[in-house]
Parts: structure tokens; C-alpha cells; sequence
């Protein structure tokens, strides 16, 4: 439920209000904006009709939210969510790609890579220390050092970091390292990551599981913001179906499905999405055609001796050819590639 | 198995070899090109190594064609196709659209629908006279009154017009009214339907089947050109998934997967693709931006009267913004938007 | 829309009001029961109010069908029909197990398998002369020749047969020789072929297609019982998922579903449903044991050498050990496995 | 790898061979059989052939396991593995239920309930504490409280309990109450759970999950085994298909193919398999007929009442049913229905 206030309600009316809503047991939210004070209630809403605050001197107007999703939906937050992840926005009118390895594997691959993907273009880091395979006898990611060469590397690239986490245990940990959380699409339904993730106010990239319904993610992402993180970046990163000639099958359809449903941003991860290489740099342009906030990219230095998805990595002088042809792309769809701050100065 | 030969070679000596390919039962195709003639031969390979090509005088070099497909792939035809649609180019640099309503409804709805696709840009109108349709109590559409509609209104118009065709024995009736045949998603494995259009010359537009893998369509394909028939666009609609947010899940993947394929031009058809109009446009975009050759989008005069697909017709505004839009795509793809006949000179 | 005379009502009543359906533009159906005449009237429902049939004084009750297929349902027939394919029923308390080689390859090759699936207890006969294949260039089938062999084979072992129809110029050609049609999962949705096969009064095997919901093969039956062919057999063969370990993946929740929706007979295909020889059996027994009434098994007398599907065909002496396991599940079951009419005498 | 010494070889000789694996970085294991003593070594087998144990006086054969699983995989181990479930054995020649709600909501619901399915035959309990809920505004389990009830219920039946554990962090305390540890489909590969899990000794119901290939299964099961814990067993509870009509598609098929690949036992949850009350008798009949080792099965005193899963939970009268129903099936099997041990005396 939305409980919008008049315009002449103090901070008073309501702090009234809000305590009325705790009251019934349910979740009282204050969300103030620029005009007019919002106040949410959050819980079985039939309880509400109680307190009849439509006819409360200093209510305007009492709606109800028909999506399952509350504080994620467009009906609650009009407007395009941006979130800044270490310096760089998400959402909005700028486009912005982050790139880098799958995995963390060592200083030289992290320092190489990085300086690659920085000159042409990428304005934040990826790279993975906690890797979740398949199978136990795959290569499990570098855990701390990877974080600690993913850090180091970031500085001295003067790029923002991202890194994902598996485990509650660990989100403390990864938060010392990195600028934003990603939680992989195994783990989009792991409710406790989610809420241990909603107690941090950093960045959450949260990927698509692979069999989960649009629904599924946003109901997913609700588990973080409900815990009161609002920096959540959704990620398209390919559906598990019937067809075997791709990885996963990328569905794009869910980005304008999302964007109509949803003021969170989005972005898309064509390296899963695809899982072969020659296939990244045109589905990296669609996705920003049907109106993606950015994009993450596997690039890694020597991807023939990746030690996890070489396949799908590009080289760099693809990375760097991927992003001239975005260009042109970027501005077509009404929006501007996000320029690092060093190169704004 | 392609088997080239030497520049000095003469017709004569590719009919010798011709005529022992045909000998052993298998299909031998003359295919002279500007250097080389290349001579193909279809069917198991094994039992030409009693040949011994490699050794024949006038032969260059033999080659085996290791996917399912052969006439359709890549290695037997290594540059891009395009098939000429009534005096509309698809394929190669040019990027077209066809647009109509799902179904002929009446000579009214077709002349205004027709004209407002026109005068956005279309230069190919569709129109369904014979409906397949999951319950045999829908609209099953017109029937030959239909077929003389669409064609009446196409000549008006001065555009070249698609249809569907369901059933060997409508062919040759399709065959008067139509300048291309369109194959249907549930009619891709009708293999006797295949081959009938494969002893047409008329282009045949053929979709993706909800459950087909690439290769399956591509397969479905083989069996058009097999019986000589070289006019085939292929037509990316969507694939059945879990996902019910949506119609279908529109496989973008399958764009430049197919483009690396095979040489037969393909485009992609948004709007089942989506079975949303407010997600045609973008995914329109999208099907651009990952190096589609045209489009086949949904219009009607008045979608709330649609017998059917009115869910997923555009609006004629809706088609003409989304014409506007994709301009610069086309130009960002390094490819020109199709421009009509009349409009050129 | 159901229409329930009273039991004074006499056939003139009926007559009468049939008219006045038929006059509305619905299709009027005639059913007489034991103890009530019941009468139907298929398409648009909303008309049929202005006849006011509730206060016509011969008239008892009327029902609307909220289902959107009609015939296929329990609401409009609520007893399981049983069919007679060639003297052998299927439905009801029986379970009737159908056997053969997916094609017809030679004499020797059907005489060899047919004699060995009868002596295992198969009741009917099944060999595909005209076999649709995914690529141009796999075998086809024999055509009328394997129309002549299975008609022999069958006549000689003294059994009904089966055999698939793909088209519906063949339906006639079909029909002379064999018992009953099967209607191939890639045609599912071929509504012509389902029209024409609605002509006939031989009984229809209609497989589920890859990609088709259970509704969408109820309204496939549909469109053979909407033409007066009540002889339907479904047939659960597996579907596409992600899962690539089987050919297909069984939907054995579709036989209790299915039983629970409609009167028409369902039987399962575990050769297509799994593809593979080693879960033939076990999941033969699992069709038995969640309702189904009835198996279509690939038996080859030498499936190593069979020019289609080879992998999925048991072994004549795999088929006689499935059939002595099956015997105790049928028993279990509640139902009998149909024993020949040679073997009844 | 695995390494079978000779009849002679003592634990002396079998510890100089572990020391030399494990000297190399691979994981050695000591397996004595019976018979032979067969030691393991896991990871990059290649390695391993610088100690040419091939010739070493006290080895008969070495053996490499081709499939990515290995402790799993019946290469390694051909006979059933029987896991025992607080006094019940899972696996083998009997046939286990394991009954109850799914979640715990009250001492009166887990008491009544209880009640109905240890008479019926159940014999052991499921009940959740921990709720994974798509939506973080549903039910979430009772946590610690629904823990303790659990167990009391138990105790008072002298039936053994399962419950759902959904976060490492959990693990002991979930430990402390109950005989077996169900980890959940979204959670199957929550890889530091498999491997926490891995730690402990107690039995592992393993669901597979919503996109999991069988494979990922037998993978995911790998990282409790590769810990040390081989009291695994498997769960197939349905997958995510384009099949709306249920809430998931049961893949049976996935029971005999694991019979197949691997020794660990595997059970199957027709509630979550299908999600409609009416179709989990025939379904658990077809459980038993294709070869599985038990059911888990949702049962509720009163399911329209129920604060998760009511509509797929049967009524004590329907569990009853089952029961019955089950028996016939489980003799046709060659099984037996396990009887709980205070019967037994």
C-alpha cells in the first residue's frame, strides 16, 4: 500500500502515521520526495482498512500495489532508479560496461586484463575469486587472494570493483574488497544471501537464475530492498532451454519487460548469455537496442589458457572492437557511454 | 561433398564428373561461379571415394561438408544470399520491413492498414488468408477471398505481398495471389509442405518452429533448396520456454549463430516473438542491432478489433515511431533501411 | 453449450431444436444416451442465448462448456470412451500394447519382428512407411510399398496395424491399407491433415507434439472429433526440455491430467520418450501404473541394423521381458492386458 | 582413478601407494572391499602417471572413471548404496515413504498429521522450519520453534524426521534436531552448503533442481560425497518446462537413468512434481513401477488451511489411499514396503 501525503503534512503527520502501520504489525516505510511525502505499508494489507486513512486529514490518496513485488515496482517508484557503483552510474541515461576476467586467476592476468579493458572503455572491473562449478574438481577460484589481486588491481587502475559472493559467511569479507556485490544466478534464489546482501548499502548485481520466471527476479531483488538496500542492478544472463547450440539462451525480451515493471536498472551479461565468443559483440549491441543500462563482459588476456570460460572471453582487440561498434549503437538508443572520471577531468 | 575444379576446366569435364556422381545415386549439382566451377554432391559421401576425385585431372580440391545441412551452410556457399521478393531486395546490405495484420479481415482493413504501413516505411505487406489456429472454434481466416484481398491491395499499393500457406494442396493457389510464401512455426517439420515450396521460385519465408533448434531450421531449409529452390529467408519468432511473461521468448542468439551458418538471409518477427505490443519496438531494435536482414511486424488499423493477434498488432503511430527509431539502428548496423521502388526513382 | 432434453422429449423435439442451432450458424450435435437425449451446439455461445432454450418446455437443463474444447471433454461426455482399432479395444479396462519397428524396411524385417512382438503379447501392429525426418537426407520410408508389407505382415500374424499418415493427399492411400492412422508429433498442429483425418472413421493416434501444452492436444483432438471422427487415441510421447541425457522427456503427469479432462483413450510411447533401449522397460511399467491405457513400443528384430531410430528399439527378447514384468503392474493397475482374439477363442 | 591392489596387498602396502597420490596434490581414498582392497585418487589424473603404478608388485589394475562424477558413479562403486535414515533404510530391496506437511505450523498440525501418515505407512516425517519462499512477504517457516515441534513429534511417534536446511550457518543447529538434513532444489547448488553438509555424517535428501540436467545432480551430490558424507540420497521433485497445466514437469525418466549411472539411492516427491493433489497417487505409483527407492510425499490435516503448499498437499484420507493403493505396485516392483521398526517387533 501507498499512502501518498498532502502537500502541507509535516514530518509529524507522518511520523503519525507511520507508527499507526508499525502497529498493525506491518512494515512502515518513509519515502520522502521532492513534492510529496510517501509513506508504504508493507505486510497483508487487508489489515490497512482499520486504520481508514483515506479519510486522515493529511492523506491525499491511498493506493494499492497489485504486484507481488512491492518496492521494486514501477507503481511504487516512478521513476529510473540510479545506482552508483564506486564513482559510476547504473541507469539513467548513460550506457556502462563492466568487464574483466571470469575468474581471478593472478596479478599479471588481473593487471593485463584490466589495463586492456580499461583503455578501451570498460569504466569498472570484473573478477571472480569465489567461483561456484559444477563440479567439485573445477577450478574454485583464488578466495582472499583473489579478492586482495582484484583490489590491488582495481586501485591501480583507478576503476570501481565487482566480485561475486556465494556464502553469508563471506559477504563481510568481499565487502572489504569491492565496490559492489554480484550474486550469481545459482544463488538468485539463496534468501539469506539476499537479506544478508540487503543489510549492506553497497551495490548489488544480482543475475537472473537460469530457470527463474521475470517474476522470480524481481521478487528476488524485493528480498534485498525489502532489507533495506535500494542499490540493486538486475542482470540478464541467459535462460536454460531446449537449445544446445548456445549456452543459455539470452532473453532480451525480459530487459523492455523489466523496465516496464521496474525503476531498478538492468544490464546483460552476453558472456553467459551466449557462451562463445564470436556471438558476445552483436548481442551486446541488441542489448543495448532494447534499452539495457549497461553491460558485463567477459575479457581475459590469453582466454586459450583461462583457467574457467575461456570460450566465452573475449580477447582483448575483440573487447576493444566490440566497444567501437557499441558506439555508434549507444547513441542510437538515446543515451551516452559512461566515460571513466579521470578521462571527464 | 564439394568438389572443385580447375580454372582450365570445361563444361564437359564437369558433366563427365557429374554423370559419375549421378552414377553412384547421388545428387550432383553444377554451381559455376566467377573463377571456379564448383560441382556438388549429395548424399552418402562414402561411396565417393571409389571415385578417387582427388586424383582426376581437371579437379582443384575435394572437400567434405561436415555439418547435417549442406546446401544451406556456409562452407558450400560462403557468401551471403539475397533473395529478390517481388522487387524487394532481403539479405546483403540493405535492411526490410514487412508489416500488415495477422489476418485479412476485409478489403477496408487492408487498404487502410496497408496504407499506413506503406507510408511508415514498409515495403512489403503481409496478411494471413489461411490461419492455422489452436482451436478449430477461432477465426480460421478467409480462404481464397482473403488471398484475392491481399492481392488486390498489394497492387494498389504498388507493394509485393507475403502469405501463409498450409497445405500442399493450396500451393498453387497461393502461388497465383502471392509474391512469397510464408511457412509457419508449426508447419516447419510439415516436410511434405517443404518440399512442395521447394518446386516453387517463389521465395518462401520460413519460421522457426517453437520447439526447433537451430539446426533443425536450418534442416527444414535443406529440404527447400534439396528440391531447388534457392529462395529461402529464414524467420526468427520466438521458441517455446518456461517463461509465460511473455509469448514466446524471442532467441536473438539465433541471429548471428545462423549468420555464421549459413548464407541464407534471415529476419525476425517481433511480434510473436514478444506477443506484446509495447515490447515489439525494442526488440525490433534489438533484431537490428544483431545483424537481422529485416523485420515481419504485426500492424492493424484497430488492434482492439483484431480476430486475431490483437494483443500483439501495433497501432499504425505505434509502427510509424518504431520506423523512426530504427533508422538509426539500421545506420549504426552499417546497413540502409529498404527504401520502396516508387520512392528510389 | 449442452443442451439436456427432458426424458419426454422425442426425436422431433430434438429435430426442432437442432434447427434452430443450425440456424444461428452453430454446429448442432445430435447425442443420444441411455436415458436422456442430450444435444450440443459448438461455436459462438453468446448467440444461442437469444434462443432462450432454458424455458423451451422439452428442454430440462443447459450447460456451457467452460473449457475451450468441447467434445474432448468430460463435461460433455463423462464416461471413457473405449476404441476399436481393428477389432482390439483401447480404454477402459484393458491395457492394449501396440509393437513393431519404427519404419518398414523389408518382408523379412516386419515378418521377424511382428511374429516376435505377437508371441511377447502386442496385440497391434506398428511400421512407418512414410517416415518424417529432420534431415532431407535421411531415409524416408518406403512409401506404398511399406503400406503393401505392413498389410501382408499384419494379415499373415492375424493383428491390426498402425502406421503413420504425414499428409493429406496420403490419407486415402493410408486408409486402404491400414487399421488405424497415426498422427506424428511434428503434425500435431497440421490442422488440415487433423481436418482430414476428422473425415474418416478409422481410428486416429494422435501424438503429442514437442512443444505442445495438454491443451493444445486436446484441442487438436478436437479437430477430429469437431469433424465427426470420435475415434481418437492420444499418445503421450515425450517432450523438449533442457534435459539432453533422454531423446525426450516423458510427461507422464500428462496421463492422470489428461484422464482427469477429457473421456478420450491416452497411451504412452516410452521409445520416443526416453530414446534411449534401457529405460524402455521401467518406464513402460511406470505408463501402467499412473493410468495410462495403453503402449506403442519400436521393436526391430536386429535394431542395430534398423535404418531409423535403432537406439530407442528393444530387442525382440528386451520386448518379451518387458511384457512379463508389465503383466503384474497391469494387475496392480486394476486392469487386464488385452490378450488376442486368437488366444481368447 | 581407481587403483585395485591384489588379494596379498596389505594396509601397509595400500598406505605407501595413498602417501605417493597424495605426495602428487590428488585427494587418495582408502576403500576396502570384501575381496580387494581399491584405493581412489581424485583430481588431475593425469599426474598420476609418473608413478606408474600399472607396474607397481602390489596393484592388479588401475582404472580411470570417464564420467565428471566419480565418487558417485557406479564405475567406482556397482553395488546400491542403502543409506540409513535414523533406523530406516533408504535404498535396496525396500520401498520407503516419508510423509508429513510442508511446513511446520503448529504442535497440533505435526501432531494430527503425524499421526494420519504414520498410520497409513509413512515411516518417517518431513516437516519445514526453514521456508525458501519466492516472495519475501510468504510464510517463512517457524524456524528454531519449528524445529523443536519437529522433533518432539518425532519422538512421541518414534518415527525419524527430515527437514530442510537452507544456509551453512544453520547446519548445526538444524543437526541438533534432526535425523536427516533435506537440502531444497533452489539450493542444489549452493556449493558451500553441499560441502557443510559434506561435513556431517547424517543422511542428505538431495533435490534436484528446477533446471538441473541429471548430471548437475550426480555433480552436486559429488561435493557432499568428495567431504566425506556418502549418505546421499537423491530426490527428483520435477523440473521447469513450457507445461503451464502443472506446477512442475516430474522427469521419471531421471529414475531409471540414475539407477544407471550411480549406486546412491534415489526417491521421488510427487507433490512438488506435479502440484495438484489429484494427480500425486498415480504418480507415486509411477515412482515406484520405473524404480525409485521411496517417495516424499505432502500431507496436511487440513491442506485448504495450509500456510504453504495446500493445494498440493493430500488429505489424511487420500494419503491413506496412496497407501493402499502402493502396495500392489511396490510386490510388482520385487520390493517390499518398509515397515517401521515398532511393527516390525
Amino acid at each position: 500500500m501507498i499512502i501518498v501525503l498532502k502537500a502541507e503534512a509535516t514530518r509529524a503527520d507522518a511520523d503519525e502515521i507511520l507508527e499507526k502501520i508499525a502497529g498493525l504489525g506491518l512494515n512502515p516505510l518513509y519515502m520522502p520526495g521532492t513534492e510529496r511525502v510517501v509513506l508504504g505499508a508493507l505486510g497483508d494489507e487487508r489489515v490497512l482498512e482499520t486504520l481508514q486513512l483515506e479519510s486522515h486529514p493529511m492523506v491525499e490518496s491511498v493506493q494499492r500495489i497489485l504486484t507481488p513485488y512491492k518496492l521494486v515496482s514501477r507503481e511504487m517508484h516512478p521513476h529510473d532508479s540510479v545506482v552508483d557503483l564506486g564513482g559510476v552510474s547504473i541507469g539513467g541515461s548513460q550506457f556502462t560496461v563492466i568487464a574483466g576476467p571470469c575468474s581471478v586467476e593472478s596479478r599479471e592476468q588481473m593487471r593485463e586484463t584490466g589495463e586492456a579493458v580499461r583503455s578501451a572503455g570498460a569504466v569498472a572491473l570484473r573478477g571472480g575469486a569465489f567461483k561456484p562449478r559444477s563440479s567439485p574438481y573445477s577450478f574454485q577460484g583464488l578466495g582472499r587472494e583473489g579478492l586482495e589481486i582484484l583490489r590491488e588491481t582495481a586501485d591501480a587502475l583507478g576503476l570501481p570493483c565487482v566480485t561475486e559472493v556465494v556464502e553469508v559467511a563471506d559477504v563481510e569479507l568481499v565487502d572489504r574488497y569491492a565496490d559492489a556485490f554480484q550474486c550469481g544466478a545459482r544463488n538468485m534464489q539463496n534468501f539469506r544471501l539476499l537479506q544478508a546482501l540487503g543489510q549492506s548499502r553497497k551495490p548489488v548485481i544480482l543475475k537472473r537464475g537460469a530457470a527463474a520466471r521475470v517474476e522470480d527476479l524481481l521478487l528476488a531483488a524485493e528480498y534485498i530492498l525489502a532489507e533495506g538496500n535500494p542499490n540493486v542492478i538486475l542482470c540478464e544472463r541467459g535462460i536454460t532451454t531446449f537449445e544446445t547450440a548456445t549456452r543459455n539462451t539470452l532473453d532480451l525480451n525480459a530487459i523492455p519487460l523489466i523496465k516496464r515493471k521496474t525503476h531498478v536498472p538492468v544490464i546483460v551479461d552476453p558472456s553467459h548469455g551466449t557462451g562463445i565468443r564470436d556471438l558476445v559483440a552483436p548481442m551486446a549491441a541488441a542489448a543495448v537496442a532494447c534499452g539495457a543500462d549497461g553491460l558485463l563482459i567477459e575479457v581475459h588476456c590469453r582466454p586459450d589458457q583461462a583457467l574457467s570460460d575461456g570460450k566465452q572471453s573475449l580477447y582483448p582487440e575483440q573487447f576493444a572492437q566490440l566497444m567501437q561498434g557499441l558506439a555508434a549503437f549507444v547513441a542510437a538508443a538515446g543515451k551516452s557511454l559512461h566515460v571513466p572520471a579521470t578521462e571527464r577531468r
